[in-house]
């Protein structure tokens, strides 16, 4: 079904009203990304999402996607989606991507990926990707959800609102509590 | 989990034997769509899968993808994705895409679609793309199952093997039984 | 839950407004099809469905059926239902059902069925019924989907609102674009 | 993916051996139900069950079904489906039906139903189905699950191996403990 | 999703209305079970529920909670959680705990639990807790569903509302009808 | 179905070998976590798991639970379960817990929990655990899953086998390389 604002015809699913599907329209399917995202950021990346909010056709459907840009040395930090897998290919440019596997070990898997190359970040682990080329790069995903979430790790731990307790962190991550409260100052 | 051979350490899941994350290596859950199809064929397209055939670690993820490519004047022909919905970026080109609605009016959405152009093909409905322009076209699909399965509408109805009754398909198509004959000859 | 219209003590539940459960009453859990339908059209079929619309206890619960008549030589089209499996018990008369598999290889499964043969249409697959004897049929389907779908391929390929160009569809049957104009014209 | 016997090409899905989709035959989709139950038995009831052991191919689909025969006054005593919906039509015969709703209230449900009459018994509630007729009486029923579990409420509970305390069950019931141990040794 | 009453910003989720999540409160994902149940009851034991109405932020989390307290040799009697898997852990005294198999054998499984012993109850499965020991019990159990459910089978059986026909449950548990009746008028 | 290893009649289910229902004993279905964690470690903290591999009977049933040990002033650092929800209660001493919603937001939600407080960190979302009080504490967890999986922050990111490109950390983290490096020498 098709998200629709509350108006006559309107049912309701899974969090957003929905159109019948006798009003259908080409336009509640689809979405351009066209256009490159904006990569001058500390990161040197960008992500425009394509999920439900941009394209309400989505709701109920279980997919969403996102066009990825990455300015040369730029990255998509360490980052999790708590409820969706990502597939990723590779459209210009060269990716370092990598993902750490949920046992005891932490095992690394990472690819050097070039244009046509497709990767998987299987759902719930932390993975990255990196533009290890002196050109810009591009790669366009999809993951299997309407809403897949994103935990970005370091502004969401060292960034929450309010701050997580210094002492509790400087614990976690072996660090002195004076360079938490640092980088809880910048996050 | 990664599915495997047949050997020490290795599970089953769903149907394909796994190894243990522990083994998990990147050629598992990579793999490269970097040559265009051959789209020399009656239908002027070529569609190239990334399922768990192809990337071991998609077993249990949920999600595949594909590469699209298309002659001038090329289509994919009116088919369903029994267990999946389907995500589409227009690469390269210029393609008109539809889908018929389910319900008894049987709506077709359609959509001419370019560069960075993203579409939605919602679960189990009929759909097809057509590259409309001169040039060659390329396309990038995801699909959330790892095995989504492709009934293509005509080859499977008059292509069966053995052949469904004509007179069946006479009354169902409202077709004369010579032509359905000549039809299921022809697949 | 039950399905209900919106009063008080009602909520919303997967697109229906719901009773509680204490004010569940026998009516909203059964639903008659003693009356025999009207099989005097060109198909000599017809299918009375038994879903949410008619039984209001069925939403949440994964399951509708349906009665199928059928006069001497009557049949149900090749279709599909994208979101469910079908289980099918013959109750008079003798019935030819096939459906076709997903695989390459489209095979076509076929049994003739008499009175107490169960037969079952797996989810997503085109399949059909024929009534091969000399006197009226009559089944009894269940589906594992309060709302299954059908999708009638050929009044949905040959039938949709608008047509699909006839050009598409003539290279995907191999059919001239005149007979696919005709085709087009009688649906 | 149909159930099979452990021999080359099979594979393994959800706890049964399986043939991939070209060895498909008809046989591993039907089953018949045409004879008629024995009925001869203190509870004037049968059921005949038509579930992945009988047909193959329902493994993994998530449908099964049942012919119920009741004898003059027979009944199918209060039990329950862990795992499934129960959609049952009456072809011969008159039948009163009922589930106890969940709620605090344990409400009763009850209905008359006679041929062409059409009920829905929710997932995992208490229900029972009495012949009320003088005749015979048939109906026909679908579970939407390969594997539904029937649990019989007073066999399970007071037929158990070994018996649960009588103390227990007495407390429980409300029963004197000999009434217990008198109900055990019947079961 | 924070399940709430109905005002701006709220959403409809499963059910419940629900708040954003920039609207999440600490006090919407906790609830005390600090209190001790009354168990001065012809059981001697008391349930003390947490699920989706104390917690709101529970709902579509898929996990509840209950207390479970017992007076020497009291019990919670055989019930069935029809959507949910129950695991226990004891905190104070010694229990005698069961479930019988669905399986037609009826066999009852059970042991005797000490403090820190944990076991579990298989969804839809007949199960009881009994306190064998001369001081209080105490135990805690978590259950998979928002909304487990519960039957308690003699007081829904024999304590509905209607009451069951007498001559029905009279065959159904081989009991005299005056008995049945005299036990309808206790629950 | 309960675990087993390879043997007659045993099946397969879910990557684990399984014994038939009738073979079902009590010791499939409990565990005991009687014993008290070692605390004695950087963190002050023990996590004692009961999951499929302690309890064999917990295959395909979706629940967990684990001992949760604290020294004072010890602490479960920040982790995620990927495919669980959690619910906690205190038995003994107080917890300070929290948890981050994954909106834009970065909100942090935080109690202090006391014995019988029950507090529940929604699937997918980064949390912890930390004993404010002068004495040890113990909590009891469930997790509805057989296996939640941990990705505890820290030893994860910076942790892994091999190490991430401390440059990428780096950036990410907006800590010195040096800073980086000595954190993952001390992983």
């Amino acid at each position: 079904m098709v998200s629709a604002n509350l108006k006559k015809k309107s049912v309701f699913v899974s969090g957003k009203f929905c159109q019948g599907p006798n009003l259908a329209k080409a336009e509640n399917f689809s979405f351009s990304v066209k256009m490159p995202g904006n990569t001058n950021n500390p990161l040197g990346s960008n992500v425009t999402a394509v999920s439900v909010d941009q394209i309400p056709g989505l709701n109920t459907l279980g997919i969403s996607a996102a066009r990825l840009d990455f300015a040369p040395y730029g990255e998509v930090p360490p980052h999790t989606h708590p409820r969706a897998t990502e597939i990723l290919v590779v459209l210009e440019g060269t990716l370092l991507v990598g993902f750490i596997t949920s046992d005891s070990n932490h095992s690394l898997i990472t690819k050097v990926l070039n244009q046509g190359d497709v990767f998987v970040f299987p759902i719930g682990l932390i993975h990255f990707q990196v533009n290890i080329g002196k050109t810009n790069a591009l790669a366009f995903s999809s993951l299997n959800s309407k809403n897949s979430g994103v935990i970005t790790i370091a502004s969401t731990v060292f960034g929450s609102n309010p701050p997580i307790n210094p002492e509790i962190l400087a614990k976690a991550f072996m660090l002195d509590v004076n360079v938490v409260k640092a980088l809880q100052w910048k996050f």
